[in-house]
């Protein structure tokens, strides 16, 4: 939206013309523009000038802190400790396993040079004489640096399980870019891990799936369905890619996560090799797992509404925000002192397993532009304090995840005590929402002329809305899922645990015996 | 140290031949190498394939999540937000501001394509088609491209101040490298402030200054002048470097932060204004603040000693380690639930605000060879138990900032309670010890013959050390202070806070009103 169309649609708003919604266009009228007016109007994140990078912004970037500290503590929970390894990578490093470098070689940011000199014109150009013998990746995933590291650290199977864990930023180049959905530079963390047996890298590639959908479901309020990726969908290198996959509100699938069963291909291109307790050399078995700023993504196109953005509680930088009425001096002396108490009693709460975040806005606002600056962050409470509320000894409050107009009366003493219980319940909320919304946007499929018009687009102003996730038999090859893809939707995942039952591909008619999950996807 | 070395000194231990100390060889013998081989006993780091970068092994990067976390504490207890800026700066923002690309364009990765392809000879070169318009630079430090989103971000004198902190990894192409004191990528946090008004900036950029000295002597134990740089040392594009300096054990000064006032000099060269409240546009004064992974080199070459390394109780990964000694089946059903039932409620405390942290080690290893692992990791509090403590109650333990085998016995259910103390008492150990070594290696030096004496190597074979620091009068220009350097020591610092005192600059001879302090320097 350009800076004009914001300045009507604010002009709009203060002469109560139209607009009664925080974001403009709305979900219905135009999803994608939506999600980035959410992203602008809570302030999370914006475009920078380097092509495909973005700016995590302060709201956005503590968000992220939040899913670090909840992921960080399942991985030190499960065994996992965190190293840190270069951000480059020699070129001879990628091509040593055949797949891996074909799946990232056309996407890297590549180092030649290592100093700027003055150039012929008066500016500065890459300097001849300090070009690189051999050019350096910036790291796209780190499998292979941290396989030659580990080739190195194990000698003998007391040595494995070695289980690590790093925090970085990689670089993937895009062009098309969406902030946090798709960057070329993006935070994340990838755990590598060896083992000196199949099954126990199978279990542990299994088990952080679990722990991934565990905090997905548990701390974003995200559903998710595991499963496992078809062939074509493979991580580059991988014997077998598991991933975690969420609805969003358009009904496309976005992948929260993924872990990796990479057998021994990266054991062998690095020689990872370990001494058997029967004394025999043997290639390790490893593998490895990756969860990203895209989450943050996922979070605001699961819960995010027509207002603007909703942070589920257990992720939020502002657990409650009180707002202060303040009309003049004499207010502002009776209402101020009162907010004071109710911040530090609030802030004696604890929920989740850490303590209550509660910020005052006192900022030289008209109190509706304070209000809805608080309802597009997505704060989970907000709290108003008004002289009369002070005589009365009563707090209003409004949860994010009920319209904007409700408004509750309670005892300001009874709010501290109440204030977990109310998070966990807004909490709650969101997980079932986003739940019954999966599940009424999912369906069996067991005809063609079915699957068709289910991923239709209903609306032709907007072609992203279509039926959701297809429950549907599969028993294609690569080509035909590449045919599909080209087509209508993809295979996201062949879920997990699911029962087997005979039927027939839905693609090319072939026995099958088990149903897929087929999406449109992010 | 070559691996033949290393096991010819492993079989003296051993044999009990020579060798009474951990490391070899020791801080008199060959103070470089000593570090090294402190560093690679503690497991903390290792070189990597990619020249300049090092690899951060589990044990060391555990030390810096501790420093993450005090530092990160502090900073938002002084209001500052974290937020995450593109790891890449166009080659056109770092040339804006004079100084400074004259100060990071001799050592700087450069991305020049975005692409590999097959190159003639079969292997994959840079594509010449996916060459950028513009090269990128990896971010040496990031002055430029946030001074770029604070003007878009600052509008009038209500955005002010804004305090922003970023945790990121950065590149300074470097080619004599040495693990955390100088490396090519580095982890640190860059802080970058803008203010309305010059006395608010460097209120901001000494309150830092303040912050980083009471984190380097409260929680690294690590004493500290603070003062400021010279000119030439001053980083470039700022007006004023503060600086914290601190003292290694080869009497070397190290600088342990800087804290930059930088004028308006990048607000001038990104148009960072403000509206005024008298309705003026004016230029934002800004500061910029770093500290970086070198503290752990700094926290090394200050507390590790002739054993190995020595950690810091309020930064170590694990306060203490209950080390079983278990001879068979037998003792081991009666050692181990007496260590467990101990470990938990030595978990139970708390210790300078974090539950204490404490290991069991049940490797099948000699307990020789466990007790000197702990020791070279630097661990606070070795305890062991045996079956004989056990029967008594009782368990010996052994404090790191005490000769190895200094042990003490105490009541094991006394432990527990008398633990948060004791590791207090090894924290202000180490830095009431580093205090006294600094202290005594400190003098005021007032001539000319005294001061070459002061800095003449004392040890033909150990030609680091030397006297220590100089506390001497300087009334020199750059070119005075670049004609020192090439010979002797350079000015550390302007000591903060000193009290004026007309002497003789010890170098010009022309009058001088402080004295200053020199020093060799890494």
């Amino acid at each position: 939206m350009s800076d004009g169309k914001q300045k009507q649609q604010h002009a709009q708003q203060q002469q109560g013309k139209k607009a009664q919604t925080g974001i403009s266009p709305t979900r219905a009228e135009d999803y994608p523009e939506w999600y980035q007016q959410v992203v602008r109007a809570a302030d999370m994140a914006e475009s920078s000038p380097v092509r495909g990078c973005m700016i995590i912004k302060p709201w956005g970037y503590a968000v992220w802190e939040n899913i670090q500290r909840e992921l960080d503590q399942r991985f030190k929970a499960t065994g996992h400790k965190n190293a840190y390894f270069p951000l480059f990578i020699p070129k001879s490093f990628l091509e040593r396993e055949a797949k891996h470098v074909e799946g990232f070689a056309k996407e890297c940011a590549i180092v030649t040079h290592h100093r700027l000199i003055a150039g012929p014109g008066g500016g500065l150009i890459p300097d001849p004489e300090a070009e690189l013998e051999e050019p350096l990746v910036v790291r796209p995933t780190s499998e292979t640096i941290i396989g030659d590291a580990f080739a190195n650290w194990i000698k003998s199977y007391r040595d494995l399980p070695l289980l690590i864990n790093q925090w970085a930023n990689v670089v993937r180049w895009e062009l098309r870019t969406r902030l946090f959905l798709r960057t070329a530079e993006f935070l994340w963390q990838e755990g590598h891990t060896a083992h000196a047996t199949e099954a126990e890298a199978v279990v542990e590639t299994e088990k952080m799936l679990d722990v991934y959908a565990d905090f997905c479901e548990g701390c974003m309020a995200v559903p998710v369905i595991k499963g496992k990726k078809t062939e074509s969908e493979r991580f580059p290198g991988a014997v077998d890619t598991y991933c975690i996959e969420a609805m969003m509100q358009d009904k496309k699938a976005l992948q929260a996560g993924t872990s990796h069963f990479l057998g021994q291909n990266f054991a062998r291109a690095f020689g990872i090799k370990f001494q058997s307790k029967e004394e025999k050399e043997e290639l390790a078995w490893t593998t490895s797992w990756g969860m990203t700023t895209r989450l943050i993504g996922a979070m605001i196109m699961v819960h995010a509404d027509d207002d603007g953005m909703v942070v589920p509680p257990r992720l939020a930088p502002v657990h409650a925000v009180i707002l202060p009425i303040v009309r003049d001096e004499e207010t502002r002396a009776k209402v101020m002192p009162f907010a004071e108490k109710l911040a530090a009693e609030l802030r004696a709460q604890r929920y989740a397993g850490r303590a209550v975040e509660v910020e005052i806005d006192d900022r030289d606002l008209r109190g509706g532009e304070k209000n809805w600056s608080w309802i597009k962050k997505g704060v989970p409470l907000r709290i108003e304090v008004g002289p009369r509320d002070v005589e009365a000894g009563n707090v209003m409050y409004a949860r994010r995840d009920q319209p904007t107009k409700d408004k509750h009366t309670i005892a300001a003493n009874a709010l501290p005590t109440e204030l977990p219980a109310l998070l966990a319940a807004i909490q709650a909320t969101l997980f079932e929402r986003a739940r019954a919304f999966r599940e009424a946007s999912t369906r069996r499929i067991d005809g063609w002329d079915e699957f068709v018009a289910f991923f239709t687009p209903k609306n032709a102003q907007n072609p992203e809305i279509h039926g959701g996730f297809a429950l549907a038999h599969w028993a294609g090859d690569a080509a035909a899922e590449e045919k599909l893809k080209d087509w209508r939707a993809t295979v996201r995942c062949i879920p997990l645990g699911g029962a087997d039952e005979p039927g027939t591909c839905i693609v090319t008619g072939k026995p099958s015996s088990r149903r897929v999950v087929f999406a449109k996807a992010y």
